[in-house]
């Protein structure tokens, strides 16, 4: 641990968060090295495959992480008979989910060809977001240790079932994909809350692991919105406790909303 | 535009901060695809080719934005008989600078080999961080607007003499390198401030550009920590009006400075 100094007002204690280049080794070939936060390992593996669209759940035999120096190593091993879902000439292409448009080779290729979410297949009421970014600060353990992490939460119309922390947004939202499978939950069937802003990227993610809402605590940019409305998916940002902003497929969301723009 | 629905107690009137697909493209080969805000196009392409290390500014005989469909084209063209400095095999591989380790074939090469700072080549006060902390929002004209970018600024012991922004942090520091290289701005003689969180991909852009000092209003990473004092770096974090924590290279900053851990 580097020593740490302090100017001004006496700062609070805090542990810094852990941050380690990660490889995502399929059969032996590494397809990604990323920055991310060691923890829950397995679940970001099983993530990034649902979410990059490598693979699905049960296409994967086994998942194991080693530690290397300076660094993770996932080592992802496929059912005997299982294939990788993208060519190779594409997703051998090495590179971090940093802003999820990693291996894409031209700008046609940045936004992914995704199908569009089927309609009413999940709804929820206003008050449930609301309840939702309420419960999420008391499940961010890691966050609460270092003010560093991003959160990525589910929320299944009644309360969060589950959350992931990473240093990456797009690795907590992995992690969080991870787990869910792993514990057979429908992705379809329920809100995605993240702590960070919604960029195209997530938009994607989300899209591609058949999540029907995201629900971000900060803002939306342009491309995320215009990216969610092409897809159908309902995009919630500027979420705090005493509202949000609702931009997209609105069908979705029950209650009493105001137009603003 | 999309609709803009709101639940909740009124919510302020925003723009949304565009972000879209860029292509960096030399001598007409792609060399990464990211997203990014379409601001300061020329800036980014000098910014990224110099802290990636691809080319210097030098050799860059003309950039030329290209809009295309939904996206940004950034055709750089070397001057001729200026080389890239990267090998294509590495860096020909496509990939955002979201988490800053794009086109890294292995957990060898995610950490960059880069050259220690110089000692002592620039120092500041720690009244000159609470400054430039100080000075920084007025500057940032599209996070007023968005609420949704980061900013980037160089500090050069008196002021802040440049700004820019971007949905990506690695692209708003990209953006300002590129802007000061332009202006013939010494990087080394000068700290970036940055409204983001630290993480190790910062740290070696930075150190790539041989800024000697960075700081973040946000906290920084552990990666982030141990990396900037490999590279004698001097890494400032959880800046604010109040105070900040320094991390690594503290010779770096005259005043009056306590130890905490």
């Amino acid at each position: 641990m580097t020593d740490r100094m302090t100017f001004g007002s006496p700062r609070p204690p805090r542990s810094l968060a852990p941050e380690v280049p990660v490889a995502l080794v399929y059969d032996g070939a590494t397809m990604a090295v990323m920055m991310a936060s060691p923890m829950d390992a397995v679940d970001f593996a099983y993530g990034f495959s649902l979410s990059e669209g490598i693979c699905a759940a049960e296409d994967i035999s086994e998942v194991d992480p080693h530690e290397v120096e300076g660094g993770l190593d996932l080592r992802i091993w496929l059912r005997p008979g299982a294939q990788m879902r993208q060519t190779l000439a594409r997703q051998m292409r090495p590179g971090p989910v940093g802003c999820g448009i990693c291996g894409r080779e031209s700008l046609a290729e940045a936004l992914r060809d995704l199908p569009v979410l089927p309609a009413l297949d999940f709804s929820l009421s206003a008050e449930g977001v609301l309840q939702a970014v309420h419960a999420l600060p008391a499940l961010q353990t890691y966050h609460q240790a270092t003010r560093a992490m991003h959160a990525a939460a589910f929320w299944n119309g009644e309360r969060l079932i589950a959350l992931r922390e990473d240093v990456g947004r797009h690795n907590a939202l992995d992690k969080l994909a991870g787990a869910l499978a792993r514990a057979g939950t429908d992705l379809s069937q329920g809100a995605v809350v993240m702590t960070s802003r919604i960029s195209v990227d997530l938009v994607q993610k989300a899209a591609a692991l058949r999540v029907p809402v995201l629900i971000g605590l900060s803002a939306a940019t342009e491309g995320a919105v215009r990216r969610a409305a092409a897809l159908g998916l309902t995009l919630i940002a500027n979420a705090g406790p005493e509202g949000f902003d609702l931009f997209s497929a609105p069908e979705r969301v029950k209650g009493e909303l105001s137009h603003v723009s």
